[in-house]
């Protein structure tokens, strides 16, 4: 049977991915207690293509994640990225793994425990000699207006916003390095009015209200807010902050965002 | 050319509906002012099909879409639905029109003037005997919460809100008795703690902050506010309203809903 | 501390539904095997509210799903739409879980294995007296358009369809009367031109693709096919079948479906 | 009333970005021939803060879209980001704007007519000394796999492909050197298997089934014809494009995509 895709090319042109995306699958990450969370991941999995080779065989992908269905982590990404590197014969490899990720949160007050969901991304990508590794988690916030509550008698307009936080760490020598999810959910919590929760019983709403007026951020401060503790952050060798407000007065958001390198 | 479509077919299975959906096209409305809108739809169009026709003849929905391009409105709607129904030779026909509809809205104090968006539905159907409108109206609010502004010592949570009435009215004798937009999002905003402004400038502000903590609702009391005021507009002859709240202290919405049908 | 939810409310407005939507959690959920599978649900849950109440108690919504988190499935919905409608002292109670589900295919020639995804959705609803259970499935197809193979001397056009089936059985007596997920999942793929695969080699595509060109169907005939296969299954005794295709010549989809009780 | 916004901060962090997303409204656009066209916007706008400033004043962007409403091109794209800058007192400004832009297609044998809907997006920034301005355009195809069809004995696999072109043109001098949307489109159709049409009749579907079968193309091929025939433009210094394929035999997309920089 032939095989279209190995065959030689003549337009002279490179491609920086070809691959497949939207692969949905259930995998098993890691969470800091070191225990298993089943999840549903949606990946994109990519190779470069020399000029001169016709087509990849997007196949291979998929045979690969299910080769590795059993973890898909930090851990695990640089074998899936070399084995995809090496069965399709590529200079790069790239993949993108995007899922939900759930904790345990406790109300302020009552204790009412509940999980709480944060979008998470893997991404990670090699050459054979360099290796990349972004995690990306966004966790959603309660942010409220500091110009609404100084301008008005009472009252202050606050809504849901969502801090999305990409971090690249400084090596990857091993687990010690590792910036966990728990550790950048904490970190946005930290930089908003007051966190999200799953559950919330009357005294917990009371506490939350009141905190939440108690700390006022625009989304200008929430990215700088989480840009500070990020910097001190010496594992951390890169981060892009995003914040977004659906704004509760308007129907459209507001938005900032800030981009750091450590200095070397 | 053989058609295929024309074909019997002996499953003995009707169909409520064969058509096509999420067809894109610029459409022209009317608002109340009688001047023409130019806005852009999402169109879905079927037939019912008898158990004895193999297909219907999916490029004629396309052909009656171009024929009435200048204009979409309840006005038309029956001539196209009319067409539908002849040029397809089908027992019924049904369409479903959805568009963002734009309003220019005063901020309450600074008067500044901008452009609001509201996602609007129009949903005919006919079987040549009797024929059936529904006016879809999603109109974006702020909602404060009554609970949380009664148990705690200062501030509220307060959240975007979307307040969706579909609606039927009494007669299609017309233009007279037809609801508009514009008249679903007055009692919408009316039905809310505040509406939803595209500027606001800072005495705005401070004024919709206020007006929403002066006016605390659950998503049940949105819609039972404006329920009580459909039910008193004499040319509505039923109801549907929707109430969805994108809570600022949870990563989850709360909703509530009511059905009405006047009693004859 | 005050409970304004447990206020008398006189606007005279019943609700049919208040509650929440859009909680994102991790389910187990049982296979056909009698294995369990992990995954993610979109849920909303709803109580109907008489006139006379204000507003609902959100919280406990999320209590109850925190209190079956082990297990969500046909056989434990019943408990939790009872607690439900006790806990929230309510007239009626509804319930939708929204979920991917995971099944390994096999390629036909190579016998390659993969894991394909279904989104699924359980759908009850209790008034303590009658109880309701829908069960729905949209399953990936692949459909090849009759008419292009008849018209055209070689080739005809084909895509990606997505058959959607919504089911009710006769009665919730047990388990020996339930409809798999599994078996949705394969009258679908036995009513469109071919089954959509995961994961594909060389001599499965031109399997699929030759199967595919010998099998033309319309999206009537999908939902004809899905329909006759349906009315033979005696635990059956509702359906609406739900054909689409994303359709490779145009920009925009066409549909059709079918509705069906089983006479008494 | 004070202007919270205004004060100074004191954390050391720069905004690469603070503004507004998600802002509809409807903006006039050109076409090649110099006609209007009324469509609807998604625009993001923002700009670069220093760590001085606390805050952005979130309202202006939206005055600058209601003073330029009356049309939003490549013209005037320029005042607009010269007015953000300007009134916002910011080093940089951005903009993003993204709308549907419809073209009247003929089918190829019966010459019927019909409205296509492109995707598209202006994205422009400025510094006050260099200006960027990128086009992009998403054009829906037909996409027929060389493998499949060579493999089997008929037939071949197809599916609805998107071609997303980001292009930056050499210069800003004038009109001349603008590249238009009609032109993008051209390029998309003639590098696939098959242009998608609004409306076929059955002679324009027979001919479009044999076009795409004789004419099979990976999404590989895809990106690479397109590239070939940009670098032969000598307008455009600079370019990204993107090719999906939604796969008929999988429930995953496949994709390829090349960046290219003329050499100076």
């Amino acid at each position: 049977m032939r095989d279209v895709q190995s065959r030689e090319d003549s337009r002279g042109v490179e491609l920086d991915a070809a691959g497949i995306a939207d692969l949905r699958c259930p995998i098993v990450i890691l969470d800091r207690a070191r225990e298993k969370q089943h999840t549903i991941a949606t990946i994109s999995m990519s190779v470069a293509l020399p000029s001169t080779a016709k087509g990849t065989h997007m196949s291979r992908f998929v045979e690969i994640i299910e080769a590795h269905r059993g973890e898909i982590t930090m851990r695990t990404l640089p074998r899936i990225l070399a084995a995809m590197k090496e069965k399709l014969d590529a200079p790069s490899a790239s993949i993108d793994v995007a899922f939900p990720y759930f904790l345990e949160r406790e109300a302020p007050v009552s204790k009412a425990r509940g999980l709480m969901d944060y979008d998470c991304r893997f991404v990670g990508s090699t050459d054979g000699t360099t290796h990349d590794f972004v995690l990306s988690v966004r966790v959603p916030v309660t942010s409220l207006c500091p110009c609404s509550k100084e301008i008005s008698d009472y009252g202050a307009h606050n809504q849901r916003g969502y801090l999305t936080m990409d971090v690249r760490c400084a090596s990857a020598s091993g687990p010690e390095s590792w910036v966990w999810i728990e550790e950048l959910v904490e970190v946005a919590e930290a930089s908003a009015s007051c966190p999200v929760y799953p559950l919330l019983k009357r005294p917990d709403e009371r506490h939350v209200t009141m905190q939440a007026y108690d700390n006022p951020v625009f989304v200008e401060d929430m990215v700088r807010n989480v840009a500070v503790r990020l910097r001190e952050d010496a594992r951390i060798s890169w981060f892009k902050v995003h914040a977004r407000n659906e704004e509760s007065i308007h129907n459209h958001a507001a938005f900032a965002s800030s981009t750091w390198t450590r200095p070397s």
